[in-house]
């Protein structure tokens, strides 16, 4: 659809031949870009994985630069043998934390710019970026890389997980790769060159052979879920093959998340996540107890938040997602137009000046659920 | 894709005439109908609504017949005011048990047929209907009619929900229509035309304004639920309206009976009935610990019976739905080829005869859960 701009934009022969997929020709890969702007700058994004080419794989024609998408990272059901099985019986790995915040990409392409999952340059997370990083060094000395990492905390656009040591938001960089091929580095490099530029990075809870894995993660995880902690991933030591498994906690406070707001995420949200519990009770559970008490938290991860959605609504009041920011205020000023930008409805509920810094909250309207609610309240019947 | 072969079989105008669809021209219609073939009959039934057309509508050209597929029925999420506002304030309607079985249409078209909700010429329902209806006196007065009845009971080939006073199977009818236009007798009349040609029918449990049906069917859901029955369906007296609702312990049953085939019905069955939950929590808790239990049972609804397959499929064994039929013989091994005819792998776990009955155990085996199963307790991964 915006192939021609890009076309004009752009070398489209050579952009091609560097994405490296499998389609035919570049009007077949290009056609699925969208087009895009940050300030005075165009970019294009892919929104889905296609011929091989990741999710959020961006092109910067001005910049002559492309960043690879971060890869969809895969997720054993059980960590035995789960981990063994993924990787192999003489593969040596990685054990390191998941956080729960948002992936996004960081590189230097004509200046610094985050890049979310999907591939937009969010403004927030680019000022964010530059302050708690300062990168520039490394960028310098690994201009080609670009950092993967995750922005946490309380106070960010995106997501609201609260971590005990991060009262407003923080990043961790989990990853370091070739912008242009995706390639990553090995985890010792990657955890050395994060340690000699200052960047804060995911605890490592263990490295050694898969077998050695499983207990390590095992442990990881009881503690984790112990204190409501997303997860872990686990990397073969060259970085390139990664698996993830979750805790129960995390599954219990997706679900809650997304029967908040049961008609915008509910349905994609729901099935996935039991099924993780299935396989969890049977690989964790020791007795009927156990497992009873786990479906009892499930079962309420599902229906008190949508209950808690269905009153509000029924009272007249708005539902959707709370969120804070804290920052520069041009930044937060170039966020929520950009969040708008994107079609969301944002009600700021707050906007304060906290000495050089503006901490703004707000909602992201979810206009869907209200209306599902609204009519199906007021008798509206549902077609199977 | 069998609209040649349907052409060649029948009058195509005729029949597309009579169908009064929406599609413009009859290859447009006949191209969804598929041929199928009972004994040696041919027929032709459309396996989705199209052009406005039900589901499950079958066309016999050597009968020179139409049976139009029983309507999709809507559902309320909320009784008040869900049937206020449904049928209109000033509306009269008849709230009727709505029985756990399966739907069936019974009609004279060459020969008394049982045709399933798809469509299909069902060899067993066949056979059971003309017992159990006695049927041939009715259609000789209506022969344009069709009974549209649920079979019930723990021996049936469908489903197996137990009854108090079913001990085997039964048929309940619940609706009279023009098989070709599948307008519906008045409920009245209908109830009339029932009890004088002894057919079974469901209990209802009034009739009367809106408001009357309110509470009649509040107190009958109480008692429905408490009795472990699937739930009610409200008709205005002329049979044209219809909506349902159904009992919470009807959802834990259907929750349960989906999670046992996690691969096969999780998904569709997991997020309209979770809402329908919250809906009915908002409508009926008069408390948090009412709304706790609830949820503790949606909890135990979905994870208990998915942990008992993994466990089952860990062991080695099969896993599937357990039926039991009893019947005729000739009837039971045409059900059997149905069956299989239908791509369904059967085994048979038991084969008795009681007096000129046959009886017969079997598991329909379910492939997708076992393989699914086995791939991620061996370490596969799922992509999100």
């Amino acid at each position: 659809m915006d192939a021609d701009n890009l076309a004009s934009n752009m070398n489209e022969q050579a952009f091609y031949e560097r994405l490296d997929s499998t389609a035919v020709d570049p009007p077949d890969l290009f056609e699925h870009f969208e087009e895009h702007s940050a300030g005075d700058r165009t970019y294009y994004l892919l929104p889905d994985a296609r011929h091989e080419v990741e999710r959020g794989t961006v092109v910067l024609p001005d910049a002559d630069a492309v960043v690879r998408g971060y890869p969809s990272v895969p997720r054993v059901f059980v960590l035995d043998p789960g981990i063994p099985s993924f990787f192999g019986a003489d593969a040596r790995v990685s054990v390191e934390e998941k956080l729960n915040g948002f992936n996004v990409r960081i590189a230097a392409v004509g200046g610094v710019l985050a890049f979310t999952r999907s591939g937009y340059v969010c403004p927030y997370t680019t000022d964010r970026a530059r302050a708690l990083l300062d990168p520039a060094e490394f960028f310098e000395a690994y201009p080609g890389a670009m950092l993967c990492a995750e922005l946490i905390g309380p106070e960010t656009p995106y997501t609201a997980h609260d971590y005990d040591d991060v009262d407003s938001h923080a990043v961790r960089v989990f990853g370091i790769r070739d912008r242009e091929t995706g390639e990553p580095f090995p985890v010792d490099e990657r955890r050395e060159l994060c340690e000699r530029y200052g960047f804060p990075q995911p605890t490592e809870f263990g490295r050694g052979t898969v077998d050695e894995a499983v207990s390590t993660a095992k442990e990881a995880i009881a503690e984790l879920d112990a204190a409501g902690r997303e997860g872990i991933v686990v990397k073969s030591e060259d970085g390139r093959e990664i698996v993830k498994y979750t805790t129960a906690s995390q599954t219990q406070a997706d679900l809650a998340y997304a029967f908040e707001l049961p008609f915008d995420y509910g349905r994609d949200f729901v099935f996935s996540r039991v099924i993780r519990e299935g396989f969890r009770a049977v690989e964790f559970d020791e007795d009927g107890d156990r497992l009873r008490e786990r479906a009892h938290d499930l079962g309420e991860s599902i229906l008190l938040p949508m209950v808690e959605t269905i009153h509000t609504v029924a009272a007249g009041d708005r539902v959707g997602e709370r969120q804070t920011v804290r920052g520069d205020p041009r930044a937060i000023d170039e966020l929520l137009s950009h969040l708008e930008g994107q079609g969301l409805t944002i009600e700021i509920e707050s906007d304060q000046r906290d000495g050089d810094q503006r901490v703004v909250e707000f909602l992201k309207v979810s206009q869907s659920t209200s209306d599902r609610i609204d009519y199906y309240l007021d008798g509206g019947t549902y077609d199977e």
